[in-house]
């Protein structure tokens, strides 16, 4: 069906949240220019009367004529995967896939649980998690210097380099402990690190960014300020850059970078492992 | 290779982040029972010496003879992902399965470029994210009633019902700007609505917890207060989906679910839809 309409739907079908199918379904489409995707996501299809509504609405795009619409699942049961794929569209299963030839390799059957992924069953990780989110949140912005021994990372930088996003991502997604500390001018004046870090070098981790974007950030927030005026933001990331250098506290420029790419480079960098899935 | 060694490595590897496949490949081996797999996740493999050295970390766990090791890779480039696999390993190539399909059905070739899924190249959805997870932070626990009326959704509940980790997540995964605002003693005694969420009773949503998890989670911050004990978790729970039953609010029980569970349904049931992937 070499069909190049211009615009296609997708739609990710799962028994659990569908984001797995988000994810690597986002994943294939962004290997594909020139087409737009209008993507929608149907979870939790885990009746039959679920099941059906969601072949309607696969086969009322298909019938409105602007290209097959493409479906790919998360389905763990077997029968409802079967009823889906039968819908008028192109289909592809992300499990099917894999677990006929895991099962052969693993000398096991697959459990068919529905799901299992994003599920609050592995209850050691999820407390974890809301632990990590908890740390996060107290230990934003340098807000308190307490229990920062706890930490499994610090991440240091000029206001508005990034700190906060990464801190919230790493305890969601990976159940670490981050805390995240200003480099204000004060510090950058006098080129030493806050008092409270001292102790605590080998768990620093910089963030830096392009003046030129620092400046467009915060001109976002406190427009025609001093804090967001280039030269400043040239100043201050000049002398971070310079302080993290002496003091041996690795970094990374956050500009170019998503949330993702950023916070599994720590991860990497930091020898951090995670603790949930 | 039928061996149904007690435990086996899987590796994640990627030329970008990995997270892709650790999620699709978590996912799948949930469906399997009576293994313990050691994951490990290997980022960033994007030249000669990255690959040289990942081959050689899979070809050590194989000659350690516990089991060959499980290899998993959202790989772009295809040379890469061809020299991976020659590895001493059962391997899984999670883009190589639908690419081809997904080429045949777009009649367009895929542009091989790595690192497409989770970078910033998307501007537009990563200011959201980033939008979104300020404002999750601003409007967390009603710290202010400022700009509610920017909220996609407010989320309500007692202290402690899982409404912080949720908006954050909602934020960070979705690029939803969910406020959140405590159902404090004061409301549930007069049963009333807190005021400034009056005006905006159409985006609420509540979240509920059983009494007994609830005084678990309390007894964590504060041991042997009032208010961690059950009775009172009790009062408080009670009165909270009263209230909400009485203004018409829709809620949800977080006490077995994760938080993608809790975010996804929000979602659904409030019917917002993603800014960014």
């Amino acid at each position: 069906m070499n069909s190049s309409h211009k615009t296609r739907t997708v739609f990710f079908v799962s028994d659990g949240t569908g984001i797995t199918a988000e994810m690597l379904g986002h994943s294939l489409l962004t290997q594909f220019d020139g087409i737009n995707f209008h993507q929608v996501t149907l979870p939790f299809i885990n009746t039959p009367e679920k099941i059906r509504d969601c072949v309607e609405k696969i086969n009322k795009v298909a019938s409105a004529g602007n290209g097959k619409p493409i479906v790919m699942t998360t389905l763990v049961n077997s029968e409802a995967r079967h009823l889906i794929h039968k819908a008028n569209a192109f289909s592809l299963d992300f499990f099917d896939a894999f677990l006929k030839p895991l099962e052969a390799e693993l000398g096991v059957k697959s459990t068919h649980t529905i799901g299992r992924s994003h599920s609050a069953v592995d209850q050691k990780g999820y407390g974890h998690r809301i632990d990590a989110v908890n740390f996060a949140l107290a230990h934003d912005d340098g807000v308190t210097d307490r229990e920062l021994a706890k930490a499994e990372v610090i991440l240091v930088g000029v206001s508005r380099s990034g700190k906060t996003p990464t801190s919230l991502y790493l305890a969601l997604q990976f159940g670490i402990r981050a805390a995240n500390y200003p480099l204000i001018p004060e510090d950058l004046d006098r080129m030493k690190m806050p008092k409270p870090l001292v102790p605590f070098r080998d768990k620093l981790y910089g963030l830096t960014i392009t003046p030129e974007r620092l400046s467009e950030i915060r001109n976002e927030r406190r427009p025609g300020s001093k804090y967001a005026e280039l030269s400043n933001c040239r100043y201050e990331v000049a002398q971070a850059e310079l302080l993290m250098r002496r003091e041996g506290v690795k970094w990374l420029n956050s500009t170019t970078k998503s949330i993702e790419e950023i916070a599994t480079t720590i991860m990497q960098e930091v020898k951090l492992e995670r603790r949930t899935y």
